[in-house]
């Protein structure tokens, strides 16, 4: 029920006097959380934003401490069948392939031009690094958002056929706009390239490109033609990953966030931290349990292991979101 | 003049028809940089505002590409006789040479229990780091945060006797709260330690810990006792000044500015990288020139030097703000 009261403006000088006619209303307020099955999930998601969001409540949180951090691949977009930026690698190689013809017969090139996974995945870490500097390294930072954007623009998932950013999943961009509705500050903290990512989160998820957490390698401030320019260089600067989210949060958002919310191994620490933090906390556990509508899995994959999160999340007081059940729908 | 017009409300299907009496104001806007004088610095900087801000004119730029960044020492605060974060580690030494005995008798830790300075300066970059790693690290973030908020409720200046969160400069408070009113998103990018700055630039400054960028160390994510806490390492990770500020600014903010504020050649990049940009640009130079009120420097200093950024603001197009005649006053 709401309802207008005669209120009394004031403007330089003049007083007047507006009777508003009382008014009923049975409007309730819409569900924000629309895609997600009303069950426990969906409850204590809401219960914990209702209990740190009450001014009068023991558990508020003022709005300048609600920090939000989440994981992406396998958290808010899909990760199968391999993460997203591998298979952007995979493209780029066969792009630039013509400029170099020494990859015909240079591992682990060789085996992305005969579309040998197998050869690439056995190059093992040290083959995708070389991989990822090959394709990540040598142009202006400029340069390489035009490529992603391109890439993103063009490239389509090699099972679904659709572009890869409407993989992401409905139920998780609702929450992420509930969240700042709700005044949160939300992040990505992603093992993901950080200016792989910032080209398109804004408009899929409506997180700005300072609020996006990632992997990087060094750049180099150089001049060319008297006009600055940062060139990417094939070194690693920083990988954000395990017992590193926690640290990059820190160096990045210098605040422990109040939610987190990951999907894999990855995750843990990350989880761990936000959730050892005085006050009410809360960690998602996103579980791939769906493979009719996305993908199961978790201990046995490759990407988005999920061992270590499935045995700890119940001592911790994490909720661990079943796919199949607590999402109604999984992309938009 | 303001007026208010019939207003048609349409609430649940109700009309109501609210007849609000004209009413006449001859109020004008608030002045927004009232320590300014009023002048061609003044005016550059409003009239900057005004274009980025027309959402019909040909400058005109979206909230969200409103980036503007600033410096810190010599920018947002004083930084003489000493960079502030030098006293701190002066202060901090003197406090833990009762746990280190052996200081006494080592150097650069003997010259500052002696107050030698000048055996200080001669200890050069390396007797630097020595002192800051032994004052910056070996604790957790939050016991760090701790000393660094108790060290600025008690320290005082040594000339002015002031608490530093007070020698903060008026006129260029009013310049961010102008910015942000204007939907700028407002960072530091400081050489300055970013774990030293975080503690007291959201209440100082109104930039929260996220949009603070600067200098930092190692940290490492640990259990004690089943807690996770982050080690400060005595190991520097970055080192934010002169050509690595663009890249800060590329790695944290993932934008590049359209307005930037320096006082010192380690600005120079930031300031060459932000109004390189297209579309239209501001970078400012807040120059030294008031012995009396505040100190007067620039080419000589050890802080806060600043030859490039003079000999080059014109052909750049910067703006010098000349402090004695640009400011009406200087402190709050």
């Amino acid at each position: 029920m709401k309802y207008f009261e005669p209120v009394l403006l004031k403007t330089t000088g003049v007083f007047m006097l507006i009777m508003l006619t009382a008014c009923a209303s049975t409007q309730t307020a819409p569900d924000p959380l629309p895609s997600w099955s009303n069950g426990p999930a969906k409850q204590r998601i809401v219960d914990f934003v209702h209990s740190v969001t009450d001014n009068g409540g023991s558990d508020f949180v003022p709005a300048s401490r609600r920090i939000a951090t989440f994981d992406n691949d396998g958290t808010l977009w899909s990760e199968k069948p391999s993460y997203f930026q591998l298979l952007f690698i995979l493209d780029r190689v066969k792009l630039m392939a013509a400029d170099h013809p020494e990859w015909k017969t240079t591992q682990p090139f060789q085996a992305v031009l005969e579309n040998d996974m197998a050869a690439v995945k056995a190059a093992g870490m040290h083959g995708l690094i070389e991989l990822a500097m090959a394709t990540h390294a040598g142009m202006t930072t400029e340069e390489f958002e035009i490529i992603v954007k391109q890439w993103l623009a063009t490239a389509r998932h090699p099972t679904t056929g659709q572009p890869y950013n409407s993989m992401v999943y409905q139920p998780m961009l609702e929450l992420l706009n509930y969240l700042r509705a709700n005044d949160f500050k939300v992040f990505i903290v992603s093992g993901g390239g950080l200016e792989f990512m910032r080209p398109w989160t804004e408009e899929v998820y409506g997180i700005p490109p300072d609020q996006v957490v990632g992997t990087s390698i060094e750049t180099r401030y150089e001049l060319r033609d008297g006009r600055p320019v940062l060139v990417r260089l094939p070194e690693l600067h920083f990988v954000d990953d395990n017992v590193t989210k926690p640290v990059a949060i820190n160096r990045f958002i210098g605040q422990r966030p109040i939610l987190a919310g990951g999907n894999s191994d990855g995750d843990f620490e990350m989880l761990k931290w936000t959730t050892s933090g005085e006050g009410k906390r809360l960690g998602l556990i996103v579980h791939h349990t769906d493979a009719e509508r996305e993908w199961a899995y978790d201990r046995e994959s490759s990407e988005g292991r999920l061992v270590r999160g499935l045995d700890k999340a119940d001592e911790n007081g994490w909720l661990l979101i079943d796919m199949a059940n607590d999402w109604k729908v999984i992309f938009p």
